[in-house]
């Protein structure tokens, strides 16, 4: 639609839309209206909207992915989470925590250094996806309440992983921002269910996913009604012995380009190993990444899960130092919880 | 445990591990009675076990899978698929059918012809995993009273895939055997949800797994007390562009020797090209795979899903008489529904 | 052209592609004579060319391989290893023998055992490329040496690695075919060279090619004025840990569609498990596979090199029998001396 | 050895050696002098050389590579390219230049343009590997010769690709540093050759080459003498097609822990994309390279090979702007001429 279309002519729009038996979707930007419909549509069809009041153009759009797509939705996605910006024009977000939740002290030792740091969202999983059933899976709802005790303590926005829709509920009551995991990233199952409820998620590319599907993976969720997702680089499967992911440091730019949605780095899992953390997270930041997730444990030998990437506090501050440097070097600012401050007086 | 050992001391080894906190977990096989323990175990547990009467030997199992592994339970798992065996040395079990169930006139001819080329088990897809949320996603238990009806009318066993922990009971009520998909493989609520129903489990491996990791998830079916996985071989992601995945025919002898479980092969989604699917499946089975899941339908170039790698009636009526031939030259029969047959009689 | 075109007719043609300024590659069949030509043509030409006498039709080739594609080429080549026909209808070619010349002990052994068990061509590396330069590199000459006196011994042909081009001719006066490694698919001076001589060459797959590229590298040498050129799958690199590569089975079929050329399979290097060897060797057979290359060894133990890969004596020997059972399945015969045997004899 | 060893110190520690039968390899760093030995040795003669006077310490090194280890060589290898450092904390080295050398005319525009925005060396390639027979080749000595002219002309270093061992001589004559391509990393007679004569090598790593296995060919080159080897990361294969390869931003850091030698980037290759080049060349310079290769092209458009992954002489400048900030961003500079001017005026 033009600039400062009615909402007369919009709604006479997807009438005319619906008299072709095809479902209008309104995407509202922030300068103006774009209407969408998927499936295949009629020549006919565009040509009839084409010449009504308040259009501006009709367009094809060749991807298949739609709603995700910079082609429907040019303006960046800024996504909210618990008055943290992600995404756009907004400072870096980072987010740091434990790999899993191991106890209350643990969470709040982590909660509060991070904090200190500079980062403002509190990564934590309270459910964890582990490759043996003999392995730790996490304290589960405890874990959950333990996170939402350490927002409450340090007022960071709290994410925390998903594993099946039946928990959806359950950790959208405690969390700010739902993971799904790589795991998941196509159990489509999950994907409409966190795309049926309000809290923004952020989804993580699938271990050997390409860009199309993570891409393709977030549309299922835009086109439940979600618009909030952010999305995650953390390293893909090769042949690599060395580390335990390569990390896809060019997805990061080519995501940019093809979404309008953020893009944010999980270092951590990316490289599997703690001393390649902070070069790879400076590279993600460098390349223009929207945030960052980092492992951060009091005791890395002494985790319960992923302990040999995880940072030391120590280490963890000093790479926001550094991390601040190269984000201005380029332009941009990182938050360190000012941003979310004046939202939470405001 | 030696074998003849009586039932008390069976219970007096059980009994004695417990007093080490310990859990042991019976193993029975045809010839004798193993018992597993998992996690840490102290050399004091060992030794204390090693001197009981009835007991054999203890054997420390260096595989971070236990019940999936061959250290554990040496003899060959058999699956009944609703009287169809699978694995060990019974004749090759073929399944085939379309990728989706489109109706049931389709479903029909589809059962009725692949019946009559030899196969014993239907397959056939009510609840479709795809990248996309706006292609055809099956049509749910529509589909699967579709396969049951065909069932009942070809005397097959069905198996389908089910999605989701939700929709388990509606799955296992309607089909013999339930698939676990490449991109649910890691999906632990789903593998918890399928290993505490006691129908058949087809768990297929991921796009990126390792052997150990389809290993690993065989491993929380068994751990929920499914003794009932088949376990299947779909291709893996390269970087080949000519082929949807690459088949890895190695992994087929390679797991045959990690696991007493059965496995078989899909040459349909392992290739992703129609006249790949015939020899890659003749490779699978003189590699020594226990059966094949082959996609056929009967028109493919106007199939919903998957049309290109699906094979004509005419194709997979071929394809059985090479089957065949290549399962005796290494010793081996195709079923052609006899063995089900006599099942069923008895 | 057309069957039965005269010399004349022929000269015709090419003089006119050559007023084009385009240079005509004659490319004869057992039927009838293609004329090929490369890089871009205009449609003026083609036309020219389609009117004269003798001319069939004028075909455009889409691959970017051209004297590799069967959509040059219909009839399968046939290539001659010094009487050991490979490729088409022959008997499938068994090509054996240790990973590296040791000694002339060790050599003679090994080929006296392959032959007696059925192999025709003798393999074995004089010169030998290895990751690390602080091991054995082969015996050079001496190994070449070697290999002629074995075969002087045996009847059976011998093929060895060549890996640069000043070696192309010694390589040449001992050997019977020369063989162009994985990591040298790409080492375009050495494909010239090769290309440059009339001994057959037999070039395997790059480590992560992709099937074109394999036959771009094949294209080199044909272009060269050498068609005798087999092709070798021998593993992809994959995240699989179990195996040394991941075994592209498909690649056979696959190669078979596109190329007229005659393809091998290389269990050895293509697993790098001995006891994968055999299951995966009759895999290559079983999805069309025109021969095989295995490595053999007295003492695998005591190899210098990929002893863990080679077989002993009395399994190639069960592999043999094998071999022969499933080839005789997809109507198939292993030559087992008796081709080479009768030439020789002629 | 002790720092302050005399020389009578070193030659006796390396006569004990061979006696023992073992080769004394010295390895003089800026400090003190290390000794190296390889290939298997005795703890008796570890104890021997131990207790001589001047030893410092005995260590036993684990890698599989041993010249190219930090293990053996803690300090960084700076290298000398005409006047250019690289490596150590030397600024940041920009090489940039055509794919193809393709006419004198482009070759002095681009060398003048990537002069005036910072680079300090010439890049282009006279000898070009492609996988088609059928596509330019490269201009070969006359490309030289522009090269030649070109550094005359702008004062710029020169680095091109050498192909195979017969032109190492020729290639040597004309360029400041020899190239070996990711196609030829594993091409060991070329790394011999390389190794054998005086001037720097770029070494690329393979397109599915693991990072010890780069190493390994670097200790190739540094086996036969030359210790001036400079590693450049461009990317590996993986299943991903929206780009050409993946860009390994780890593997940057990571080389940088293993080994002493320089480590560039290399993302015109790494991505194959123009728009990705830039964001991926700053987060190689954010993770630590010590230098860049980057295609720059007068027309990208009209390039005769990979004008698709060329920047304009526009973007490039804008490029070398950020490229700095970056640098300063983490402590380094990058030269724009400096240092070279400075060495060629003493």
């Amino acid at each position: 639609m033009k600039r400062g279309a009615s909402e007369a002519e919009i709604e006479a729009v997807k009438k005319r839309i619906e008299e072709f038996g095809i479902t209008p979707v309104p995407l509202p930007g922030a300068e103006r209206m774009a209407i969408g419909t998927f499936g295949s549509t009629s020549r006919a069809a565009a040509d009839a909207v084409e010449s009504l009041p308040g259009v501006a153009e009709v367009v094809p759009v060749s991807r298949p992915f739609k709603l995700a797509s910079r082609e429907v939705i040019a303006e960046d996605t800024v996504v909210q989470v618990d008055g943290v910006p992600v995404g756009g024009r907004s400072p870096l977000a980072v987010m740091a925590g434990p790999c899993s939740v191991e106890s209350r002290d643990q969470l709040f030792a982590t909660a509060r250094a991070v904090r200190a740091a500079g980062a403002t969202v509190l990564r934590g999983g309270a459910f964890k996806p582990r490759s043996s059933p003999y392995t730790f899976r996490g304290l589960g709802e405890e874990g959950l309440e333990h996170l939402a005790a350490a927002r409450d303590d340090t007022g960071l926005a709290v994410v925390t992983e998903v594993l099946t829709p039946a928990d959806v509920d359950a950790v959208a009551r405690h969390a700010d921002c739902l993971q799904v995991g790589a795991r998941n990233m196509q159990n489509y199952a999950l994907l409409d269910a966190v795309g049926e409820q309000p809290k923004p998620v952020l989804l993580k590319r699938g271990m050997s996913a390409t860009v199309e599907e993570l891409l393709l993976s977030a549309e299922y969720i835009l086109a439940r009604g979600n618009r909030n997702v952010i999305l995650c680089e953390r390293g893909i499967r090769t042949f690599e012995k060395y580390t335990r992911n390569t990390f896809d440091v060019s997805a990061i730019p080519l995501l940019k380009r093809l979404t309008h949605l953020p893009v944010i780095a999980d270092p951590s899992h990316g490289t599997g190993k703690w001393y390649l953390v902070a070069p790879v997270a400076l590279a993600a930041v460098a390349a223009g990444a929207d945030g960052l997730l980092v492992e951060v444990h009091p005791s890395p030998d002494h985790a319960l899960s992923d302990g040999f990437e995880s940072l030391t506090f120590e280490n963890f501050a000093a790479l926001m130092t550094q991390v601040a440097a190269v984000a201005r070097a380029i332009g941009r600012e990182v938050d360190a919880g000012g941003t979310r401050a004046a939202t939470l007086r405001a």
